[in-house]
This record gives structure tokens, sequence and C-alpha cells, in this order.
């Protein structure tokens, strides 16, 4: 492997495995030598921290511009602060969340359009975009069961309806079509260790 | 007076007196019977006290892009849930700050575009514009003595330089002059009574 930064995001709904994943390839990505930055949005810094409480916590309604706005904000610190600095290092930067998954979800919520969204998101971190993006696609039926399996608690964006995450879906598979270079599309339903290993494959030869 | 709602809005760097003005134009509002609602950006919703302490309180840096976001969070919940409900019940809306602030400070720090931070408060509020507002227009040096008489503790804006407060007020007016039917700039440094009977008297022709 070379020594240049590497710049990975993890998306798809709540449940598909993100975690896994992430902690799979910091695993794999170490045993290679490389140094990785395991980080999240919301909440990946600081500032992010006061952020996420807000846009996931706060009692009571979030205006939705005012929410894809935190969101953003939270991005901007991030890239920032966080995966600039760490890809100028020579860092892996293994990340749950981003700019895709503020599209998909303000879009399949149907308020506010998704490609102003996605302005706002590339505007707030001069047009910054991964090398890699994994979309783990699941059915949100499935995606549930696990979810209620390992009995987490949901935050507000969970407690949503069906219908929701099934638009949440759809709204990931149709960017990840648009940008076919940079997203690889895995069927989460599948053994972890076999969704790895086609992830691990991608980064190798990008690297 | 009409019943229609109006909303009002202050601007002007620290120390020129808009809190005076404010609470001198409160009560004029009220003598003559029309409900006043007393508000201010950052921090004037529930979301927004929490973004304000963010914005004007962390310890550390927040990253240019990520502030803009969060003044503009700001404003598109506090349009959504304070104003709007206000002016739409026929109260007067009198408030301390708004995008022109955001502009005037955003444009003197030299980091980031106005127009393009303008674009984000206007999109954050869906186009919503004050029907007046008054710019307290005053000599960054006499603000600053007012506030070092009143021992106010400085937030980190004020902290910065004086070659700042300059290129804000500059700013300020720069923005007045591009808008002369929606901004009255008054000379802060007269008797907060005659202020009060400048806006009064624009107020009055206005309804």
């Amino acid at each position: 492997m070379t020594t240049s930064g590497l710049w990975i995001t993890l998306e798809g709904g709540d449940g598909v495995g993100k975690t896994t994943q992430a902690a799979l390839l910091e695993k794999w990505l170490g045993e290679h030598g490389r140094r990785v930055v395991r980080t999240r949005e919301p909440g990946g810094s600081d500032v992010g921290a006061l952020i996420r409480e807000i846009v996931l916590h706060h009692r009571g309604d979030v205006a939705p511009r005012a929410e894809a706005l935190l969101y953003a904000a939270d991005r901007a610190h991030h890239v920032a602060t966080v995966v600039r600095p760490a890809l100028e290092r020579g860092d892996v930067v293994l990340q749950d969340r981003y700019l895709d998954s503020s599209v998909a979800y303000q879009g399949a919520g149907r308020v506010l359009d998704p490609g102003e969204v996605r302005s706002l998101s590339l505007w707030a971190t001069e047009n910054a975009l991964p090398d890699i993006t994994v979309l783990l696609d699941l059915d949100p039926k499935l995606a549930r069961e696990r979810l209620d399996a390992a009995d987490k608690p949901f935050d507000r964006l969970e407690a949503e309806k069906a219908d929701f995450h099934a638009r949440v879906r759809h709204a990931f598979l149709s960017l990840a079509a648009a940008e076919p270079k940079r997203f690889l599309v895995v069927d989460a339903s599948r053994d972890p260790a076999d969704i790895s290993r086609a992830i691990q494959q991608r980064i190798t030869a990008l690297l």
C-alpha cells in the first residue's frame, strides 16, 4: 500500500452494519500498516458533538432548514478540523455517514430539495468528496429486525415511519447510480466477513 | 396604527445602543396598543439558545464556514418558530440583529464571501426580509468607550481588533446604501430620545 491519505465513507440506513464494517476495515488497514482515523457525522469533532446533541436529541421540533444547516455546520467543522488534517498526514479516514446521508434523508423526507441540501454540504466543505463511498444496502425490514434484536434505543430519525425508510433506501441507491466511480454498493444481507472482503478489494485497487 | 404585523430589526456594532433603542421602541409601541415581541439573533429561540452557546462561547476555534452555517441555522429556526408566527398574529417583532449582521461581520472578517453568506441566510429563511432595518451608526472608538464604561464582558466577536470593527461599520453602511428603502441609518452618537423619535417617525410613516 502507498502512504497517501485515503478517505472512505460508509453509508446506508440505521441497522445495515456500518459499525461492524468500519471495525473490520480498521483492523485490516492496521494489519497493513496504515494509520486509521475512525470518525462519524454528525458529532465527529468537538463542535460537532454539541451540534449532534441538538439535531438528534433536542426535545421538540427543529425547523427543517435549521436541521439541514446544523448538519452542514457539523460537516464544515469536521472536514476542516478532522478529515483534511488526517488526509494531509497520510492517514486513512474511515467515516460513518457523510453528505450522502443528508441528501438521502432530506430527499426522502420530501420537505427540502435534495439538490439544495447537496449544494449546502459542498459549500460547507469546499467541495470535499470521499475517495470511496461504501453503500451498505439492505431491506429496511431486515435492518429494523437487527436494531430490535440489538435492543438499541431509537433516535429521532429511527423513530420515523417504515415508508420513510424505504424512500431513504431508494434515495441512497439513486445517489450510487449517479456516481458509480465513487460508490461501491454492497448487499448488506451477506456475511459481514464477505462484505469486508469486497470492500478490501476495492480499496486495494485504489491504493 | 393598523393591526398588521411589522418586523423591525436593529443593526450595528456592539455598544451602539441597540438595547436602549429596543426598550424605548417597545414602550412607545405598547403605548399605541401594539403587542410587541422582543427578540434577537443569535439565540432568539429554544434551539437558537443552544446554537448561541456554540458560536459565542465555545472554547477553541469554530471553522469559518461552520460558524456561518450555525448562524444561518439559528436564523432558520428563529424565523420559522418565532418571527413568522408573531407577524401572522399581527404583532410587532422588534429584533436585535438579523442577516445584515452576518453579512457585515463575515464580510469584514474577509474570510468568506459576503454574497455567499447573504445567500445562505436567505435560503435559511425562505427570503424573509424585515419591513424596517434601523442601522445605529457609531464610530467604533465611541462604542468601545461605552462598553468599557458599562463594564460588560466581551464575547468572541467583541474581543477582535479595532481595525475589524472599522470594517464592520463600513460594511453596515454599504448594506444600508444598497437598500435605502429598507434601511434607516441613524447617528448613534445623538441623544437616545432623539434617535427614538427619528425611528418612531419612520415607523409611523410605514403603518
